[in-house]
């Protein structure tokens, strides 16, 4: 049986050591962290993640500065609002949700975000920081992963990490903070020959494809630590990108999902908003561990 | 007998070809590209390679901007300097020549220079820039391998590539623009255990390790493409990474040292400055096959 590495309870273990270093720092700061989270249109899904972002920040004490703008708002309007966060003292963190409706062009919007408010982690600037190992905030998915991977004491220097997927989002940075902790790590694709046999070299797979169930027994070392990132429907349950039935009896440990990878998304936007609060308070904190 | 990969030889044919989009650009343009060059302090290697740097820029017709700083200039004349160089419309590039005195901090210096005349590519954003696949100034020498390995038709896409070395300046960057070009990429480094194991698996070696002849036979697998990026002088002569002599006659191509990948560092230098002054003057260019 696979050790499950149960994000639920580690980001609830995370939201209690940030509500501890807010009540902390509370008095000196005079005013609690706060995220924006900036909706744009009314994509369903999109309406979910920010309710439970939102509820996240309610549980742990961070004031959330919830912004929706209608879907044909025009891109000057949507830029005005980011330079009124980026310059509001009182706001930490600043979430563009994405999908943007189409005609909205991502790019520049997320690069107007003050890349010390970037609660995603995601702005150019911070994924350069990421590979010159400067501090500043880090793509929350990513560093999900290690810190659930380090909760449950998974060795990482030294081992052979096969990161599936190589998107901005999840497999760039991914492969770049294992590799800071020292794994010598491969970056397999859609282009990759032989998918299993790159997998099957891995002490460590995190897989990251956005493809239903695509890893299965076939592609894994007995023995290995799997951490899935994808999340589907599928005939009306979710799924991964690894088949979980045929995967968890060989692997030493992995992700369940939904409750796994998910959770630890969330938990780490919290981080960096709060860490964020702490610099522009010179506040110390604890959170070091969590910043990969 | 591997085909050798002349890094002489294609700079030359670079500085041809930049020649040519100069000459074509000046009457519209109105001045030159310029590349300021500056340098702090008496490193005897770092005075060799900006006057190599300024002899290169002289034969295309690259007005050269030299600055030599005393190696006790503080910081904040450094910085001054800079951000005249940042505001000079006449000035497309900057490069501040490494390694800096002893008590000058790298970090700052480099963050002050302008990302859109970072002519190393080596600025935060640039590197994030590359990690997102969006344009801008690219770092040089591994630029100049993938320009070395297109040029000699080796292919790329789909094949199993291995970076020895993680630094900044190579192995990342390195990394992430094999990875653009569809290969699947390890990294592999000091901390990776079975290293001939893993370097064996490689169509495609590129050892930026900085350790003499650290790659010899039993690390390459036949028929690979073999990229040294090191160089050391050793028992008087010049070697690089790679065990020339045993690696040779089982590689499909390599690179010597030197003649290789050194040339193509210098070229990419001059792609960065002439690209940033045709994008000044909205001058179109046929480089875009260099632009990793």
């Amino acid at each position: 049986m696979a050790t499950l590495l149960d994000g639920r309870r580690l980001a609830a273990e995370i939201e209690r050591r940030l509500s501890a270093v807010i009540s902390e720092g509370l008095p000196e700061a005079g005013r609690a962290p706060g995220l924006a989270v900036l909706r744009v249109g009314d994509d369903p899904a999109s309406g979910v993640y920010v309710a439970n972002k939102e509820k996240a920040c309610g549980r742990i004490g961070i004031s959330s500065h919830g912004g929706h703008l209608a879907a044909d708002t025009p891109a000057e309007e949507v830029l005005a609002v980011i330079r009124r966060l980026n310059a509001d003292p009182t706001v930490d963190g600043i979430l563009l949700q994405l999908p943007l409706p189409e005609g909205l062009a991502e790019e520049p919007l997320l690069a107007a975000i003050d890349p010390d408010k970037d609660a995603d982690g995601l702005h150019t600037l911070n994924l350069g920081r990421l590979l010159k190992g400067e501090p500043g905030p880090r793509s929350c998915t990513p560093a999900g992963v290690m810190a659930l991977l380090r909760s449950a004491d998974v060795p990482i220097s030294g081992t052979q990490a096969v990161v599936v997927g190589r998107s901005i989002l999840v497999g760039k940075p991914m492969a770049l903070m294992l590799q800071a902790a020292d794994a010598t790590v491969t970056v397999a694709h859609s282009r990759t020959h032989h998918l299993s046999e790159v997998t099957r070299q891995a002490d460590l797979l995190v897989v990251a494809a956005g493809r239903p169930q695509l890893i299965g027994a076939v592609h894994v070392k007995p023995g290995a630590v799997v951490v899935d990132v994808g999340i589907h429907r599928l005939d009306g349950k979710l799924c991964g990108d690894v088949d979980y039935e045929t995967v968890e009896p060989l692997a030493a440990a992995i992700t369940p999902v939904p409750g796994g990878v998910g959770p630890m998304t969330v938990a780490m936007l919290l981080v960096n908003t709060v860490v964020a609060w702490c610099h522009r308070h010179g506040l110390e904190h604890d959170l070091g561990d969590l910043l990969s």
